[in-house]
């Protein structure tokens, strides 16, 4: 079966999520006269409570949430824990804005345009619609349609978040690619018989990073980085 | 209230459906040895079959399906219709999927690039997401995001499928233009609070149309095509 189209996780693979959050949280800090915090410490702790958030909404503990509203909860519990209080909803509402607001890796605009020419490119990420589409505005990221989360009305690395974007398409698993920084991502997206590819992204936690160094199975695919992907399937 | 996003109604407003319909389905007759088809007849009984169709969703006599099938059902239909008969599987899904390769007016790649550069353009059709994202890869048609029926869940002009659409992009009715061919679609658009844009289609129905030949209320803005929609929102 031919390959139709390539599915990307967002956060991590085709954004850097640590870097880009810890800028835009200083900007706030600055702006509100905060010192004393790192605000790369913050970031980390407030990507920390993307997993147990979105648990809550796969076990089935609460309804259906988009991830804006999970990250402004979270967000209030890591101010709170950074003892920054008396934010006021209009500066707490645009510091949650800045998951929209995030810059992509420096290969990602070239790779994606390039696999544009010959593949359908599709975000297949938790980030809800408005948030990628925002996003891609500002990156120029040049996605043929948003899917994700949202449109599957499931959470990676759930099966029909992976199934029913596949079916939204009007594909059969084995058409579609999914392209991720992530190991378990591609566990869950093989599973559903997706081909998969593994990105290299090792520096997404920062120069610490101990997780997802290497491909921890056989994917179709590994690659450096999207102009890598590009080559690899000939655009 | 800023504008933000653009909404274009599709079949008709974008693309020419009735002329391109019209030449899939001669191909398709030709292929199949069918003579003495008024192709154009064909090609308007097909669309003549679109609203009674999706009112039987609307109106909850069937459970949600999205326009593919119907069309598939149309088609049918209309083949027995035109005493066309013994027509392949893989034939009629063919044919059933022009509807995906449907050429743009001259004016729509240029004007929605134009208009891109400062706004989110959208459709928002009755078309199912992969027709859509078909079409788009075909004509050229440079979408931010795909929405409509299948993201909304509901058939224009149901007021869902304009308000959930604004609603998945985080914008208020306001800050939402709706762009059609068509008096209905945007009286719909109105009273659900988006600002509206009446675009003259003349040729949509073919050299005889009667419909739609001037704007019925007072939109927001009336133009002759989506250039002078560019223009007229410094674009």
């Amino acid at each position: 079966m031919q390959l139709k189209a390539l599915f990307f996780d967002v956060f991590g693979t085709c954004v850097d999520w640590r870097n880009s959050i810890a800028r835009e949280a200083a900007e706030f800090g600055s702006m509100h006269g905060i010192r004393n915090v790192d605000w790369f410490r913050f970031s980390d702790a407030w990507r920390g409570l993307y997993e147990p958030q979105m648990e809550r909404v796969r076990s089935g503990e609460r309804a259906w949430s988009k991830l804006d509203t999970l990250h402004l909860e979270s967000l209030k519990i890591v101010l709170e824990r950074f003892r920054i209080f008396d934010v006021g909803n209009e500066a707490l509402d645009n510091l949650n804005r800045a998951w929209h607001r995030l810059d992509p890796w420096p290969d990602v605009v070239e790779g994606l345009t390039r696999l544009k020419t010959q593949y359908i490119v599709a975000p297949n990420s938790n980030g809800n619609i408005s948030l990628i589409v925002n996003m891609a505005k500002r990156a120029g990221l040049p996605w043929d349609v948003i899917l994700g989360a949202e449109t599957a009305r499931a959470y990676k690395p759930t099966p029909e978040a992976y199934l029913r974007n596949v079916e939204l398409l009007g594909l059969a698993p084995e058409e579609v690619m999914m392209v991720a920084a992530h190991n378990g991502d591609l566990a869950a997206a093989r599973v559903c018989d997706l081909r998969t590819c593994f990105v290299l992204r090792p520096q997404e936690h920062g120069p610490e990073q101990t997780s997802d160094l290497m491909a921890a199975r056989n994917y179709d695919i590994e690659v450096r980085d999207f102009c890598d992907l590009a080559m690899r399937l000939d655009c």
